[in-house]
């Protein structure tokens, strides 16, 4: 597997990606209650990794009650799932992949350790979600042309995911075909996930990376500076609104004045068919105090009030295309959707 | 005056806004080469307030040089003017103020010495750049209603000019007159001139105040949090095209999008009526390293390469309307700007 993430003799190992690029240390998960934590203090973040850990997480929890009671009911299950989809309200990759384990605990319930075969669905998550990246990053590596510079936001690389990468696993697929591309990340305020985790990506791969603030969309989109912005997703709605990282939204907008393409790269996990639009997904609201300090630095005023939305809508109108595994999606997005979840016969359009 | 620029017994003292609100220390400047290592260095910024130390810088070059030599020429003048130009290429304020000491000097260069008249000049165009914020923040405070949730970039306050400020300005004259406003100030990266200076300012009047990443544009203005934007420029072409710091044309272009008026609050200082369109406006290049460190603190790889634009352009189109001192301009800019500069008997349209 990816060394960000694993499962060793019961144990959950979790690259701390707060420390990141400056040191890396190993969060141990021995229980349940650590990987609610690593979760809320992020530890680990990125809405594919979200659904993978989490799966990880009910095993734990799952192992816990067994240990203590030697069985374990609905209403446990349900309790793990509770507290864990607790934790973040906007990735929809975690709800997926809880549901999917509840249905797996229904599946073996009966079995005399049903967290073995908890163990293999996380397991089984964290491969396909591999798997999945791979395939969506070659499905978008056509999109990719020689010679683009590509601006990229917050972090949608390995460490966002099983392995791989959405949005990265995208870049490094068009690299590893050998286009020769340039990147421009983002710093993403207040988390630096860019600055900290896709540099650190880019700079490992020898791809050629760029650090700006957020603030440089406008003038990199209206002086054609990049020609293509590619982005990952939190939750994707049956009309292709896209939740990702706070931020997005604007450098959507400023992509579709200036007439450049902006690409969304995300597995089907992430793609919420309950919610008809963007509106409906709940936006994280973290504490403000995120934003005041930089670790324990004061950035200003002590006593101001803050305001962080970790995420923001991405309306389908700006969003030229959507990348998944199983091909591009392309206009009109509800249509290409519904299609694809009702496991029509009729594919997504596949761009060559 | 205000306490953030002032001349004393041959010295200029300048507030040392790197260190702000952490710290309240000045800078001495008591020779010419301290006016423009303070203006290079960052000591000082903003577009009015820069034209304001360049022309403190001129009287204190003129009089190292007749203390030198007894006299000074036309050649030792434009000598002052070339390297205080150099400093930053963007604000034209600082190009404004270096003609109006250019000119002062040609009527005085007979006397024995020009240099008295030269500081008179400077004094008399710092008290007009707070007199002129004064009147163009009564005209803008007639935009703002009661219950107003303002949000600004950078800063445009008391400090980034000669005193009072020019979008703070509106806000302060606002607040004055009785009108409950809320502001929301973006950090703006990587100086954090909103994080530390505009929230300072506005704590210090009791103007309610709320930080935000600059990334928060887009959820601001599509959930209508905000209901107006307003900024300061560094330059106004004569077609409305405006220059101000990285960042603002990305919150233009949401404001744009969700039908929110943005507002650009500029003395007559501020518009460069030699240029016809945005596209002819120099934008400073800063040393990426500025971005990759905050202070001594390393945020990102530390041999990646970073790209720092100090300003980006935001088209006359996204913005609402103009505030100067003599009145509001509306659209269409490019005829009411010609008309205000042909001191036209026609005044610009004051919005009542």
């Amino acid at each position: 597997m990816t060394d960000h993430i694993y499962w060793k003799n019961g144990v959950l190992y979790l690259l701390d990606q707060r420390a990141l690029p400056f040191k890396k240390t190993y969060v141990r998960c021995k229980g349940f209650k650590d990987v609610v934590s690593a979760i809320n203090n992020m530890t680990v973040r990125g809405a594919p990794l979200l659904g993978v850990v989490a799966a990880y997480g009910v095993v734990l929890g799952a192992r816990e009650i067994i240990r203590r009671r030697k069985r374990i009911n609905k209403t446990d299950i349900a309790g793990i799932v509770e507290k864990l989809a607790k934790t973040r309200p906007t990735a929809v990759n975690l709800f997926w992949a809880l549901r999917k384990m509840t249905e797996e605990y229904e599946k073996h319930k009966h079995e005399d350790d049903p967290a073995e075969a908890l163990l293999q669905t996380a397991i089984d998550i964290h491969v396909e979600d591999i798997e999945n990246n791979r395939m969506l990053s070659l499905f978008g590596a056509e999109l990719i042309e020689d010679g683009d510079t590509i601006l990229t936001h917050c972090n949608a690389g390995a460490l966002a995911t099983g392995g791989y990468g959405t949005a990265l696993g995208v870049i490094r697929a068009a690299h590893e075909s050998g286009k020769r591309i340039k990147v421009i990340a983002t710093e993403t305020r207040p988390y630096m996930q860019g600055a900290r985790l896709t540099v650190w990506e880019m700079v490992q791969e020898h791809i050629p990376v760029e650090l700006v603030p957020e603030n440089h969309g406008g003038i990199l989109c209206a002086r054609k500076i990049v020609n293509k912005v590619i982005t990952g997703a939190d939750r994707i709605a049956s009309n292709g609104d896209t939740a990702n990282k706070i931020g997005t939204s604007m450098l959507a907008l400023c992509a579709h004045e200036y007439r450049i393409p902006f690409y969304v790269a995300a597995p089907l996990s992430t793609f919420d068919s309950c919610i008809s639009d963007g509106g409906r997904i709940v936006i994280e609201e973290r504490d403000g105090r995120e934003v005041k300090y930089l670790g324990d630095r004061l950035l200003t005023v002590k006593d101001v009030k803050a305001r962080y939305y970790g995420f923001d809508v991405t309306p389908a109108k700006h969003i030229s295309a959507l990348i998944t595994e199983k091909g591009i999606i392309e206009k009109p997005f509800a249509k290409y959707i519904r299609m694809l979840f009702l496991k029509s016969e009729k594919r997504p359009r596949r761009k060559v």
